[in-house]
C-alpha cells in the first residue's frame, strides 16, 4: 500500500475514534455499557476506507477537514451497524480476527446494538447546520436517507435471491444488486457527502458519482475473489464461505454458465440447500417451541421432520462444496471476475481523470486515484 | 371503548395505510417484494394507538390532520421496526394472531426489513418542510432522534438485566426502563410531534410531558398484568411468556420482595435459566459451526457441552413457571401492579387537566382523556 494511502486510512480512523467518543452517549454506568458494545467493532481493525473517502473528496473540492469529519464518523458508524446485522444474518463466525458480536453477546443484544448505532446517527447529521450551514447540512441528510434504502434495498434484493433460489441472473443484474448493496453505502455516499460539505455544484456531484459507482463495483468484486482465494490450504479453517451461504457471485453465475446441463442442475440443487447449521437450529427452535407449547403430537412430530428435510433438502456438505470450487476453476471463472473488477476499477479512473478540468492536482485527489489501485490489490 | 376513542383509533389506521403506501416504494418487482414485508405487520390488527395520539395532540393544539399525517405514519412504522426486532430478539412466536415475521420468512429477512422500515422513515420527516415549515420539521426530527435514541437505550438496559441476571432493582428502576424503552416511542415522542406540528410552544411541551410519560407507564404495567393474566386456563397455549423470557416487570419484582427467602433464592434460580428454545438452538448452532469448521476435537465438544449447560443450567420447565406464577398470586402481586397503573394513569390525567387553562375543550382533548381510562381498562 502506498505512504499516502495508508497514512490517510491512519487518519481517518483516529477521526472516526475521536468523532465516535463525542457521539455515542456514556455518561451513566448504563450508557457506558452500551458504548462499550457500540464501540466493539470499530475498534477491531477496520480499514477506514469510508471515512477517508468522505475526508478526502471534501479536501480535493477544497473543503477542510473540520467541516466533515463529523459526518465521515457517522459513515462509519452505519457500516458498522450494517455489519453487525450482517454477521446476525449470514450466521458469520467472526469478524475482524475475533468472534462475531452476536457469537459473544447473543442475537438479541446484537440487534440492539446495531439499531444503536442507526439511532444515534442521527443526531449529528442534525448537528451538521453549524458546520456547513443549514443548506449543505440538509442536502447530506437527504443523501444519507437515501443511501440508506439503497443499502436495505440492496439486501433484501440479495437475500430474496437467496430465499426464492433464483439463479437466471446476468452480469447486470449481479451489478445491480451490489451498487445497491455495497458501493452506495462505501462509495457513493461517503464521496457525495464530503464534495457536498465542501460545497460542490450538482454537476459536479454527476461527475463524481460513476468514479465511486465502479470503483465500489470492483471493491465488491475483489471481495468475492478474496473469499474464494484465501484459505483453502490453511486446515481445519472455513473457506469459500460465499459457496456455503450460496451468495450471488459474478463468479458463480459465470461458472454456471459453463458448466455442462448436469453439472449445472447438480450445483443449483446444491447452493440451494442450507448449511449445516442453520437448517440445524431452525429445525431444533422449531421442534423445542412446539414441544413446550405443548403443540407437538407424534404426528405434528413427524410431519415437520418432513417439511423441514422435504424443502431444504439435507445440508451441504465440505466434499460437495469442494466440488463446486473446483468446477469454479475448471470454468476460468476467478481470472473473468479479475477482468471484470478490472474494466470497473479502470473506469473508476477515467471519470475521475474526467473530473480534472476542475478538481485541482492535490494528495487528496491522488488518494482518490490511488484508491483505484488498492481496490484490486488489497488482500483483505 | 368509546366510540370517540374507537372513530379516532379507526381513522388513525386509515391514515396510516394511505400514508405508507405513499412513502414506500413499490415501483420494480424487487420493490414490491420488499414492500409486501414491511407492510404485513402494520396491515395486521394494530390498536393505532400512537398514530391517533400524534394526530389528537395535534388537533388539541389547533393544528390540522394534514400537518401530522405523515409524522404519524412515520411513528407507525418506527413503532412496527421495533416490534420486528423485538420479536427476532425475544424469540416471539406470534405477533397480532399470525406468525411472527421471522418465523414465516427466517431471520435475515425479518432483521432487514425492520432496518429497512428505519431507513425509509428518515426521507418522510425531511419532506415535512413542504408541510409546516423548516423550523418546525427540524424540531420534529430532532425529537424522533431522541426518541429513537431512548428506545434502544431502554431494550439495551433490559436485555442487559437479563443478561447479567440483576434482580436487585427497585420500581424506580424499573419506571426509568419502561420510560425509555415504551413510554418515548409509544407516548412522549407521539404527543410532542403532534404539537410541534401545531406550533405549540416550549412551555406547552413542558407541561405535556408527565401526561405522556405517565400514560406510557401505567400502558406498560397494564401490558405486564395483560401478559400474566391471559390464557392461563387455554391448555395448550404457551402462557406467561414474560416468565418464560425472565423479564423484570412490577409484578416479579414485587413477589421476590416478598417471597421468603428460599423461595426467592429459587425463583431468581430459575428466572436465570433459559427458555427451552433458545438454549438447544444456540448449543446446536455452536456444535455444528465448529464440527462443520473442523475444530471440534472430543474433549472440545465435552468442554462445549458442559459449559452451555453449566452457565446457564437445564431449561425452564412449565412446572417451574406454574409455580413462580402461584407464588405471584400468593403475594397480591398482580393486585400492587394494577394500583401502581392506576396511580400513574391518575397522575396522568391529572398532568392533562393541568394544561386545560391554554388546552381548549375539543373532541381532541376528549379524546387524550379517554385514552387515560383505555389504557387501564384494554384486554389486549
Amino acid at each position: 500500500m502506498s505512504g499516502l494511502l495508508s497514512e490517510a486510512l491512519d487518519e481517518a480512523r483516529d477521526v472516526v475514534l475521536q468523532e465516535l467518543d463525542a457521539i455515542i452517549p456514556g455518561g451513566t454506568p448504563d450508557q457506558r455499557l452500551l458504548k462499550e458494545l457500540i464501540l466493539d467493532y470499530p475498534l477491531r481493525a477496520a480499514k477506514g476506507l469510508r471515512p477517508a473517502l468522505c475526508l478526502q473528496a471534501c479536501r480535493a473540492l477544497g473543503g477542510r477537514e473540520d467541516m466533515v469529519r463529523r459526518t465521515a464518523a457517522v459513515l462509519e458508524l452505519y457500516h458498522n451497524a450494517f455489519l453487525l446485522h450482517d454477521d446476525v444474518e449470514d450466521g458469520s463466525h467472526l469478524r475482524r480476527g475475533a468472534p462475531a458480536l452476536h457469537r459473544e453477546h447473543g442475537v438479541p443484544v446484537a440487534i440492539n446494538t446495531g439499531d444503536a448505532m442507526l439511532a444515534l446517527a442521527l443526531g449529528p447529521l442534525l448537528e451538521n447546520t453549524a458546520r456547513v450551514g443549514l443548506g449543505r447540512a440538509l442536502h447530506i441528510l437527504e443523501r444519507v436517507a437515501h443511501m440508506v434504502r439503497e443499502s436495505v434495498e440492496g439486501q433484501a434484493l440479495e437475500l430474496s435471491w437467496i430465499q426464492r433460489q433464483v439463479w437466471d441472473l446476468s452480469e447486470d443484474d449481479y451489478t445491480r444488486m451490489v451498487v445497491q448493496k455495497t458501493a452506495w453505502y462505501s462509495f457513493i455516499a461517503p464521496v457525495q457527502v464530503g464534495a457536498i460539505a465542501a460545497g460542490a455544484r450538482p454537476d459536479q456531484l454527476a461527475a463524481l458519482l460513476p468514479f465511486a459507482r465502479d470503483l465500489g463495483i470492483a471493491f465488491q468484486v475483489q471481495d468475492d475473489l478474496l473469499n474464494l482465494e484465501e484459505g483453502r490450504d490453511a486446515y481445519g479453517k472455513e473457506w469459500a464461505g460465499d459457496l456455503w451461504e450460496g451468495k450471488r457471485t459474478i463468479i458463480l453465475l459465470h461458472t454456471l454458465r459453463h458448466l455442462d446441463a448436469a453439472d449445472a442442475d447438480r450445483a443449483r440443487a446444491l447452493l440451494a440447500r442450507p448449511r449445516p447449521e442453520p437448517a440445524t437450529e431452525a429445525l431444533v427452535a422449531e421442534l423445542c417451541a412446539l414441544r413446550a407449547a405443548g403443540e407437538l403430537t407424534p404426528a405434528g412430530h413427524d410431519r415437520l421432520l418432513s417439511r423441514i428435510s422435504g424443502d431444504a433438502g439435507p445440508p451441504k456438505d465440505a466434499a460437495e462444496v469442494a466440488w463446486l470450487r473446483d468446477r469454479i476453476d475448471d470454468c476460468g471463472s476467478l481470472a473473468h471476475a479479475r477482468a471484470f473488477a478490472t474494466r470497473h476499477a479502470r473506469a473508476a479512473g477515467e471519470a475521475l481523470t474526467a473530473c480534472h478540468p476542475w478538481l485541482p492536482p492535490s494528495p487528496a485527489r491522488d488518494f482518490l486515484h490511488a484508491l483505484v489501485d488498492y481496490v484490486l490489490e488489497r488482500t483483505r
